[in-house]
Parts: structure tokens; C-alpha cells; sequence
């Protein structure tokens, strides 16, 4: 199968499970449930989701095995999203061509959706059976987008938009914890959900570290921020590429089952928004 | 021993298990830490995280079993007042005679140290040694504090500040969920980490939620708002007074063990800030 071909049909599978974790639109008070669903369910690529169920099938476990947890980190991804467009954050008035949930909903509702959605990420997770599973992945993903993780990283991005001149070692951070850092945990908790052994899961862990720095990257190629702020396009672009090559080194060693998972590292390198 | 001294020695407690569930302050990126840290170790009453204890005693259990629990419930509190204070929100300018977070930290922080805040609750949620005891309660928590709960009951609250005369069951509606159902789950963490069976986390449950409306009716009668906009402070007090005595009979099943939750229910009636 191609990678397109695999994207698109987990893709389908990930849209319906999250639309059965979101709550109905008229449910009271609705309009709260309506931001929640606008904010999620607007044809988003679901990378994280399909990152997840990539890193587990690549270990031999199954979609079921992972679908509310890869559910969860979209949940997440959706949230840090509305909540990076605020106008106290990034002030951004489009996502995807359509208005920002602040824009549509109100400053009020989209700081309350976006807290609805993070703490509906957490109740979607403990909703696995398997309750050592959840045990192990509250914490992996707590830990990722905490203080320490994703919203450190919107922290230190936060304070050098304010800077002129911004310097390597908190661009590096920026990147390797706003995005980098749930992009590894996907791969983690694909692993973890596979039932992988701990040097397993270090292994696929190193590979989303690597695919999330790429990943970031290439976005800011693509817009002309971050690395490409104190580094040419061409540079970053090197960078991007060494990235890549260490994603797909450090899954070799899982042999054929895990080309999926060099393949999606060679899409990030190249895709082009 | 005094209900005041119960409060003061448990206080003590919670205090120093919540210092260590936070990050240092110095740890990067150090604003959001302090932040976060600026945030709960305000001298609070930490009603909520005694009252998780208060139960989890009155039913056998020791202070062992809930702590990490209790503590995650004081983190969902707090992070719930920094996004309420925002100026989208209530914008508020102190709180307990201090700057809000916004005011003190700038409005991005405050977002994002709410954000963390409510991230760490699930984290140090997730701490807990015994993983059925995870599974229990993280769902029963995100439910009392996300869209059906806390969050649905600020969203109703925000659309009523905004109207002249908001209709009892607005307003009935935001006094059981915005500060009643966090009370209420604080109730029921006791009951289940205890290992309560069925009937008794229910008889909990039901006296926690007559001592979370009770609690917000006090509130509105010392804030001058919420029901003290539709009725009388007389009728208001009324009210309190019959929720107080509901809550103290929905324990009295358990015998003398649950003096305290009665003591407690007096506490919240009598109180005045």
C-alpha cells in the first residue's frame, strides 16, 4: 500500500473514532460542544493519530490496541492549537482557510474549549481497558506537553517573538518541545500500546525525536520562521535532511516492519505544507 | 479533635505534597514555573483536597491512599482561577489581595500556566501505585471538571453575566456545576480511593453535591451575586440551610466515622469568605 494510500485510510478511521469521543453538538450548553467540534473536526491530516497507529502495527500490535490513546494526542494537538492562536498568544485570525475558534466563538469559549479539550484527552485515554496501560501512558504524555514539554516550548517561542535577534540553543527548544516533543510521544505511545519491550520503545522513541526536530524544521522553512530566522534555507534544510536520516537509522534495526515508519519520516522531509 | 485544627493540620500537609508535585521554580522555562508555583502556593484554604481526605478517613481509609489525588484536585482549582480571572473572563485583577496571574505574569502565561496546571493534575493523578485506582478516577474527575461539568458550568455563568435578568435554572445550572461538581468529585475521590463499594461512593457522592451547591449558594450570598440576583439573601440562606441538612442526612448511614463530613457541612454553611 502506498503512504498516501495508508494516511488516507487511517485517516477515516481516526475522523470517526474522534467524532464518537467528542460530545453531541447539542448537548448542553452547546455552544462549547459546537467550538469542540468545529476545533477538531475540521479535516485536519491527523499526523499524530496515524503516527501512533504507525508505531504500533510497525511492532505488531493492532489499530484497536492504540485508537483512543492516538485519539487523545489529537485531542491535545487541537487544543495547543486554539490556544496558540489566541490574541494574547499568536493573534492568528485563519487555521486552514476558516476562522479561529476565538474569531468564531468568542476569546471567552475558545480558552473554555480548549480546556474542555485537554481534559476530554485525559478522559479519552482512561477509557482503555487495560488499565496498566494507562498507568504508563498518562504520565509518558503528561510529561510531553507539561511545562516541561510542548507548553514550555510555546513559552520560550512566546518570548523570543519578542526578540530581534534570537539565538540558537531557545530556537532548538522552541522546536525540539512545541512540536517535537508530542510527535515523539505519538511514536511512544504507539510502543507502549504495542506491548514493546523498554529498549523498543527507547528505539522509537529516538525516531520520533528526530521525525519531530525535522518535522518543525520543515515548517519553518515553509514559513519562513524559527531555524530559518538565524540559519539560511538551505542550511536548515541540511539540517532537516541529517534528522531524517537518523529517524530512519535508528528503526532499522526493527527490520521490514518498520519501513512504514521510514517512509513517513521521508514524507515530513518533503512535504510541502 | 476541633474541626479548625483538623483543617490546620491537614492543611500543613497538602501544602508540602502539592510543593513537590510542582516543578521548581527555577527549572526552564522558569516563568512558567514560577507562574504555576504563584498560582498555588497562595495560601489556600485547600477545601477540596481536605475534603478528599476528610472522606477517604471517614471510610477507613488514611491520608496515604489520596494524597496524590487530593493534591490533583487543588491543581484543577487552581488552574480553573487563572483562566477564570482572565480578562476574557472575569478579568479580575487580584485574588486573595494578590496581582492574578495574568496581572503578575502577562496573559500568555496565565494561559499557559492554567494549561500546565491542569496537565500536572493528571500527572501527579497518574502517580498513584495502584492502576485500577488510575482507571477509576481519572474519567470520574475530567467528567466533573470538562464540558459537562466545571467548564460547562463557567461557560453558562459568562453567557448570564451578560444578560439582565439570567432565569433560575441558568443560574441553578452554574452553581452545581462551576463550583459543586469539583466539590462534589473531591467527595467521591475519598469514597473510591478508600476502596468504598458502589452504595457508599453514591451516598458520598449525593452528600458532596448538596455541600458543593450549599457552598456556591454561600458564596453568591457573600458575593451579592449568582442566586442573590433572582431571590432574597433570606431565601438564598434558606436554601443553603436545607442543602446542609440533606447533605448531613445522605452520611448519616455511615455512622459516627462521618461526624466530620457533618461538621464540615456546617463549616460551609456558616462560613463567611
Amino acid at each position: 500500500m502506498t503512504l498516501e494510500k495508508y494516511f488516507k485510510e487511517k485517516k477515516v478511521i481516526v475522523d470517526k473514532a474522534l467524532d464518537s469521543y467528542l460530545p453531541e453538538a447539542k448537548a448542553y450548553p452547546s455552544v462549547i460542544h459546537q467550538a469542540m467540534r468545529y476545533a477538531v473536526l475540521n479535516g485536519g491530516k491527523r499526523f499524530r493519530p496515524i503516527l501512533a497507529i504507525a508505531a504500533t502495527e510497525a511492532l505488531g500490535g493492532t489499530i484497536k490496541d492504540v485508537l483512543p490513546a492516538a485519539c487523545a494526542l489529537e485531542l491535545i494537538h487541537s487544543y495547543s492549537l486554539i490556544h496558540d492562536d489566541l490574541p494574547c498568544m499568536d493573534n492568528d485570525m485563519f487555521r486552514r482557510g476558516k476562522p479561529t475558534v476565538h474569531k468564531k466563538f468568542g476569546e471567552a469559549i475558545a480558552v473554555l474549549a480548549g480546556d474542555a479539550l485537554l481534559t476530554q484527552a485525559f478522559h479519552v485515554l482512561a477509557s482503555m481497558k487495560n488499565s496498566k496501560l494507562i498507568q504508563r501512558l498518562v504520565p509518558e504524555i503528561a510529561h510531553a506537553v507539561g511545562s516541561h514539554g510542548m507548553i514550555g516550548g510555546q513559552v520560550v517561542d512566546k518570548q523570543i517573538s519578542l526578540v530581534k535577534r534570537p539565538q540558537l540553543p531557545e530556537i532548538s527548544y522552541v522546536n525540539i518541545s512545541k512540536t517535537g516533543q508530542l510527535i515523539r510521544v505519538s511514536c511512544l505511545t504507539g510502543a507502549i500500546a504495542a506491548g514493546a519491550d523498554k529498549k523498543t520503545e527507547k528505539t522509537i522513541s529516538d525516531y520520533g525525536e528526530c521525525l519531530g526536530f525535522s518535522y518543525q524544521i520543515v515548517d519553518d522553512i515553509i514559513d519562513s520562521d524559527g531555524f530559518v530566522r538565524i540559519m539560511s534555507r538551505h542550511e536548515a534544510q541540511d539540517e532537516a535532511r541529517v534528522l531524517t536520516e537518523r529517524a530512519k537509522k535508528s528503526v532499522k534495526i526493527l527490520g521490514s516492519k518498520a519501513n512504514r515508519l521510514g517512509e513517513i519520516a521521508d514524507f515530513v522531509l518533503n512535504r510541502e505544507g
